[in-house]
């Protein structure tokens, strides 16, 4: 299979003398475990972005924060790049290695140290599953919102690196919103906390500037999160639309009667073809698209908004609205949403899966505008998203094995997230930037945006070796990116007033 | 009376030439209102903690964009300080301007510039009052949460200077929580937009560490916020309590039951005693403390809440659970509540008001500390703050007038913030570290984490002109403060054993 490979980074990147490395680490850290041949690196040349792969330098696998902590300062002192990866399950490519660089894998940090029912918080290590927070909180009623889709496999540490979302972000928000506190250790090797126990931190809030950074400034070494209790109900509707814009612009009017959904998922005839033929969710096969509408909270709430919610449905155009009539119905609708990916996977030899957001109001005419494209460059898309939060998930069907296939999906892709910016939006929701997003980072700020942002990453790393050729472009590769500035729509998508 | 007044950052500054720099402003700017008479500067020589008082070197008042970034351009130019001001209502000296430094006042940047009430936010001016966004969005059924006591003077510009909360931020976040976009001006006068009409932005999260940054990293010039809409039904629950502890202690369990009410307010029998004279709320002026408890939302939900509550209240010990019987009395129950610092006004000739924060389960042992600090000191405490937060405002009881007490309201004061810092909590809530504070925060914060402030700092105003001496102290000043570091407790609080 073709991959594509950036080679400016590693290529700017110094050389590191290997052996040297190896002997130092070892010197300092006896007990580390250093994976350093080709056969046990092989299996973290990429995360969950298999587009991009670099066989890294070296992978630790560090078990104590003063593992981690004396392995920062000696890379610190020989200048070698550090990427940090938890689970690898990212779809951006944050956690791609570098081959002049160390991979330091946290997931060996798997203990859940305290789970607090009076306070409502989980104190976790980083490489705790997302789903394990909510199974441990369980027998308080309680559980942590934000659930990517990923939440059996990624862990914390990633959630705070990509601010990760997940169905019920709209309602419950991303997970910045989530959090107490985070424990760091900077590329020095200095433990910091950012955030308290408190609601509200003095100084700047490093918190919320840490969360969502991808590893550049630093590395998570406990995670304090907020547990919410668990809503006493939650419905679900599903709603048939034999027009995409139908739903688009139903999803707005939802928002706009004043009913905030624990969750607000779309999908397309595509997407629903696939997920059906995979998990039997009972989905309308001959629908142009569907609307998932989870309400919870307690009965009489839930009650009043599934028939104000269907109602608003109805009048905006669909044809059909189904009640979940029963938990094991409910989570056969969730399950096909969920299981989208990988069944659109069943159906296409690759997928690309992008990540961008949008206002809700352009909905419909973003749509439109994909579909155009999908003709423009002869690439089936499969729309999947968090409608409710204007997050869309178009995936990109192709096949790598064909010549240019890849590099006509990429190029697709980048129209569309630019096609995002466009209308006001921005290139990602919640799988950050990381390698892949990164030329357009260009189109969404302009120079003094980039440059404040390299200002910040050096108050925290001015070697700038954490995750370095990630999240923040240089100006160099925006010159010769060669994008517009779209940003604000200032400069239209060519052709925007089409759709 | 008397003031304090810290010599140390105004001694710090460079001289400025105020002949040449007055020419040079009207040279650039013929149609800008700069008072410089010292008549004309006096009124704005401190903003809402009047205990804090230096007179400008001038004040410059502008009406557009272009004149902030001129001025901006030409102080950087000539290295002067600029303190920026909204409404002046702050309570920590966050505007407190400098003898050396120009104070730029945003208040006639006032004007509502759109409400939209599809996309749920507004789009308003720096200068525009919390409040009036409410009124404006009222006729489309919502409103903008945060609601700081002084919400009808307040100004949103300083709301996100100072990432004001209020009485109803428990359930509806404080001001970062409910902003969409800001835009600014930088140091140097260029402008960045941070945030963006989407969920969430890439690269990182500008908009919330600017959000609460104390006019150091920019001049906010516009500010597009959320509008939620307006709860259904919103009820109100008065208990009264024999003791303080119990009172404290209830607010921890109603909490630990699932409920999130719209508020959670507590005051002490002086708190009680001085607002019933001043408002007649119905308080009852023998209780030791009060719980009002407000909860919002549905009808049936709010009904059943309140039952919760009123369980929940008995459970802990209050003697008396009413519920106000009709929207008047609500009203009334509020305006006790919402005036209680004025009314505390009317029974000592000066009263200093705290602002720390602490876990709610640390409440009870606080209120004992803090009582024991006012006896050690001779001064009346009363204590009214949002209990569900956490989030005290001890009043500290002084006549100016008489030598040294001043001194001793300051000196209590701080020591009633290091006690919340060894608690767990932290030096603020909503009212921001300003000049105030500034000592405390060596408390909150160890050197590394006050080095990479000031990092962060140098990043958006490597040369220091705006707002210098405010929110992140000197590591010179620390030494010199010689506060020990007490962050996580792990430096106890003297005698915290006691409390």
């Amino acid at each position: 299979m073709n991959i594509l490979y950036d080679e400016r980074v590693d290529g700017a990147l110094p050389d590191v003398d290997l052996p040297a490395l190896l002997k130092a680490l070892r010197n300092a850290l006896p007990d580390l475990t250093i994976l350093h041949r080709a056969e046990d690196l092989k299996p973290y040349e990429c995360d969950g972005l298999c587009a991009y792969r670099t066989v890294p330098l070296l992978v630790v696998l560090p078990e104590r924060l003063e593992q981690v902590q004396t392995l920062l300062q000696l890379c610190h002192q020989r200048g070698v790049p550090v990427v940090a990866r938890g689970a690898g399950t990212g779809l951006s490519g944050g956690a791609l290695p570098l081959a002049k660089g160390i991979l330091l894998v946290m997931a060996r940090f798997n203990r859940i140290l305290e789970i607090n029912p009076e306070g409502r918080f989980a104190r976790v290590q980083p490489g705790v599953r997302n789903l394990s927070i909510s199974q441990a909180a369980a027998p308080y009623g309680l559980y942590y919102a934000p659930d990517p889709s990923s939440q059996i496999a990624c862990s914390i540490g990633g959630n705070v690196a990509e601010n990760a979302g997940g169905v019920h972000c709209l309602k419950y928000g991303l997970t910045v919103h989530n959090l107490l506190k985070v424990e760091i250790l900077t590329v020095e090797g200095e433990r910091l906390t950012l955030g308290s126990d408190a609601l509200d931190s003095p100084g700047f809030d490093l918190l919320a500037l840490f969360t969502g950074s991808e590893g550049m400034l630093g590395i998570v070494t406990e995670v304090t999160v907020k547990l919410l209790p668990k809503p006493q109900v939650a419905r679900v509707l599903l709603a048939s639309f034999d027009c995409v814009e139908d739903a688009g612009r139903a999803v707005a009017e939802i928002i706009g009667a004043g009913i905030i959904p624990g969750g607000l998922e779309m999908m397309d005839n595509l997407a629903i073809r696939a997920a059906e033929d995979f998990i039997h969710a009972g989905y309308p096969v001959d629908a142009a698209a569907i609307l998932l509408c989870e309400l919870d909270g307690v009965e009489a709430d839930v009650h009043d908004d599934c028939e104000r919610v269907a109602a608003v449905l109805t009048q905006a155009g669909a044809r059909e609205v189904r009640l979940a009539c029963d938990e094991a119905e409910r989570a056969r609708f969730w399950a096909g949403r969920k299981n989208a990916f990988p069944a659109v996977g069943r159906i296409s030899p690759d997928y690309y899966c992008m990540d961008g957001t949008i206002p809700r109001r352009e909905l419909p005419r973003v749509l439109k505008g994909i579909s155009a494209l999908s003709e423009q460059y002869g690439l089936r898309v499969a729309n999947v998203f968090h409608a409710g939060d204007g997050n869309m998930h178009p995936l990109i069907l192709f096949d790598a094995n064909l010549p240019g296939e890849l590099e006509r999906a990429e190029a697709i892709g980048g129209k569309i997230l630019e096609l995002c910016v466009a209308v006001g939006g921005s290139i990602t929701g919640e799988h950050g930037v990381g390698r892949e997003k990164i030329n357009q980072m260009c189109a969404q700020f302009n120079s003094d945006e980039i440059t404040l942002f390299h200002a910040v990453k050096a108050a925290f790393d001015p070697q700038g070796l954490l995750n370095p050729g990630k999240n923040i472009p240089t100006l160099h590769r925006c010159a010769e990116f060669g994008a517009m500035h779209v940003h604000h729509g200032q400069l239209p998508f060519p052709n925007l007033e089409r759709f």
